[in-house]
């Protein structure tokens, strides 16, 4: 009974129009949730929109029971069906009370594009690779993230509480320091009463700009590996092998040369 | 008839003095042009740089008509007289009600030194080269500027709607915070009502950043293989079929040898 | 006496289990610092986490000191050795009046981590090993630095004293528009005295970026050098002495060759 | 008679311990130049200050005015040489009325560091190597800047006189938005009378961003090129050249292979 079931679904889920179906469901839903957004356009068609919104979580549910009888266990081995599955799943919370901000979520739908649409699933898979390379830097990273959280919480917490007050928003803090906004201005207020604040900040820009260009460096450098010296390496060993196979040749042809030289001595050996 | 015209258009289009004369009269525009900002000099020489601005004005219509009648449909193939004919026909649209904008956009002209002048227009077509290469991650890119913009503007359209209170004014937050501009401000005031608001800027800040390092990396990869990589490869390849002729010759020489010690054996042969 | 005494500790400190309990140690003590910096867990809490602390500090004391006894003179060859060593003799000052901030680096104990942690190690090591090609550049940044620092002093001390008041505060302003941070609103005010100013700032802002693009570009260099280049090398290398053998078996092949047409002819010499 | 005085100052020019001097007075020149901008000192030590400034003046002057004399006409030849003389020039000129503003200026007579330090002199001549391979760029972006300036004073002029009012305040905003400061803010007030504005501020920042990454990957290239691929580009030559030369070898030893075997026929022609 599962057998042929899980046949016709995988009837139905490898039919060419099953895919361009979901995606253009996916597309007309981003739309509708863009338009949701704007309360001149929700008094005029809120109604509409709703239904509309409905009908494309009915067709990912669809989507998602299909393929799951269609493929059974080996649904859960691609990582990008998980990924949809939790996107759809996300929406069928009740969205209620301290779940309301998954209502809020319903938009995440639309990043089922990466993983419906081939060439986008290679584009976020080849900026997926390079996160192993940025792992141990990311570790550091957070390692001096955290010991300047507590160092600058526990200096300048009475002096600048909204900033330093304690550790999380320190760490908020820091994070926008990091990205280079707005800390001149958290820098000078808080060096009004510690002068030698500054060491603090100026060590602690130092050392996570550092970090965070050698975090960069390791993305380029896969990329460089993965793009440009594979090319250069591939040509290399391509030539060297024919080298090789040339030199092979031309080995043969001198020992076949000196048999037939040996082959020529002992006929004369005879008087 | 046309074609005796095309003849004598091509006469003055080709002629040595045609194209500097045009790049001279666009460089004098450009002057009049940043001239006529300054209200000082307007009022002392206004109906002078008026005046200048439409005689430059006539000389590039009257070279864009000249190319036309010319080349006839030649002269679309290439982009760089498209663009040509493009901002001289907005000059020509008249500056009034809604299209007084278009007056503003007169400046643009001097854009034409690119199109003109071929050491521009090598910059230009080498920085639009590495355009294709970033479309993939321009699109995932736009993708997540979507949906973080319907996020956005459903989570904290009430609590900041001056930054997010509708969809448009959200997705501009979101460049400026790409741009890393100004976001600390306006991360603090949402977090003073939604404390939780943390996890929305500090993800959307690591994606971002994250996909706009890749964009670099596309443009960086693209340079690379074409300035660099190229000649190493040239060379490589230079030097493998160097290595290829020569093992061919030796390979020949090695034959020949061997049809040598041939014939002479048959002679031996006979007693 | 000394010398079993070194047997012993050598034998506790290289026991297996030794390293892991200082991380563990390590670890707990970093969390205990952070629940510090919370007044709410301070009150309810306080007194375990002070136990904990000086607990933690007990054992990272007897960790040096059984290093010290078990390696003598050996221990301060290893750079990571001296950082533990001064990490925990901060803690060890009594922290009243001046070096009460040491009692607020404490935490800087969170940082053996990366001297304890064989990979960690192993990532500051890269991180640090791209220092050395930056000095020169950074040594120029310093000198261009303090050039313009005393030039803005003098000339907009005056002008705009809460930022170029005395050179140290130049300094820090200097540091701060060098990170591209709150600079324009700086300028815009000593324009508002000083109309010719903003060739102090451009100027400055074009040098100092092109030297930090420098700097970035020596890291980059260095990290493409070990990673990438390197492997190029190394198999270009190889492929070069594969050629070498080859070709030398041929030169011997044809010697032999030689060798035996020229024994060949002395017989024939005879009739 | 000149041509002893030539020798004569080359003698004291190229002794052993006359550059060390010079640089010697630079330093102690930095440090007395830096104390200068604290009121604090000059109010105990300013008569010594200037003093000791004056003495270091009369070192540059005569160590200038003895390089002429002893290299004449060679002396301009090096532009280092131009560098020393401008600067010292600078610090003759009477500061007094619109020239004192020279008298600030002394303090780059520590940049003269540069021109004495011959590890100095390197760094910035790698720095200026990368400019020529800018100059397309910069001005493809020059133009860009002008266009947008003449454009925004037009269509903002009225409406954001501080920032937009006039052709240089509006250049200085665009130089201020392409270093990513404090544009979020601006462009606000801009779009709160001219909603369309975000389109002229987004365009601009894209096309000036992609024009700045492309002047820095210009400089990448150009240190990839002179550290990195000039090493590999070298090897290769090398490894080619040697290649050569063991096939010109072996192709050697085959010919007179052939030919001693030639030389065994004709022998045999006689019965």
């Amino acid at each position: 009974m599962i057998d042929s079931a899980a046949r016709r679904a995988r009837t139905i889920v490898e039919h060419r129009t099953f895919q361009p179906t979901v995606i253009a469901v996916i597309l007309v839903n981003a739309v509708t949730l863009g338009l949701e957004t704007s309360t001149v356009v929700m008094n005029s068609a809120g109604g509409l929109l709703h239904a509309v919104d409905r009908v494309a979580l009915a067709v990912f549910v669809a989507d998602i029971a299909l393929r799951l009888v269609a493929y059974g266990r080996r649904f859960w081995v691609d990582p990008w069906n998980v990924f949809d599955f939790l996107i759809v799943a996300i929406a069928l919370v009740p969205a209620s009370g301290p779940f309301s901000v998954l209502r809020a979520l319903r938009v995440l739908r639309v990043l089922r594009l990466i993983s419906m649409v081939p060439s986008m699933r290679r584009v976020v898979g080849g900026l997926l690779a390079a996160l192993p390379g940025m792992a141990s830097i990311a570790a550091l990273l957070s390692l001096i993230l955290y010991v300047a959280g507590v160092l600058g919480t526990n200096l300048f917490g009475a002096v600048a509480p909204q900033w330093f007050g304690d550790l999380g928003t320190t760490l908020f803090t820091l994070f926008q320091t990091m990205t280079g906004e707005g800390w001149g201005e958290i820098a000078r207020e808080v060096m009004a009463e510690m002068p030698m604040a500054w060491i603090f900040f100026v060590v602690y820009i130092l050392i996570s700009s550092f970090m965070v260009l050698n975090l960069f460096i390791a993305v380029v450098v896969s990329a460089m590996e993965g793009q440009v010296m594979a090319e250069v390496r591939a040509q290399e060993e391509e030539h060297a092998a024919e080298e090789q196979i040339a030199n092979r040749m031309i080995l043969e042809e001198i020992k076949q040369l000196r048999a037939e030289l040996a082959a020529l001595r002992p006929e004369r050996a005879e008087p």
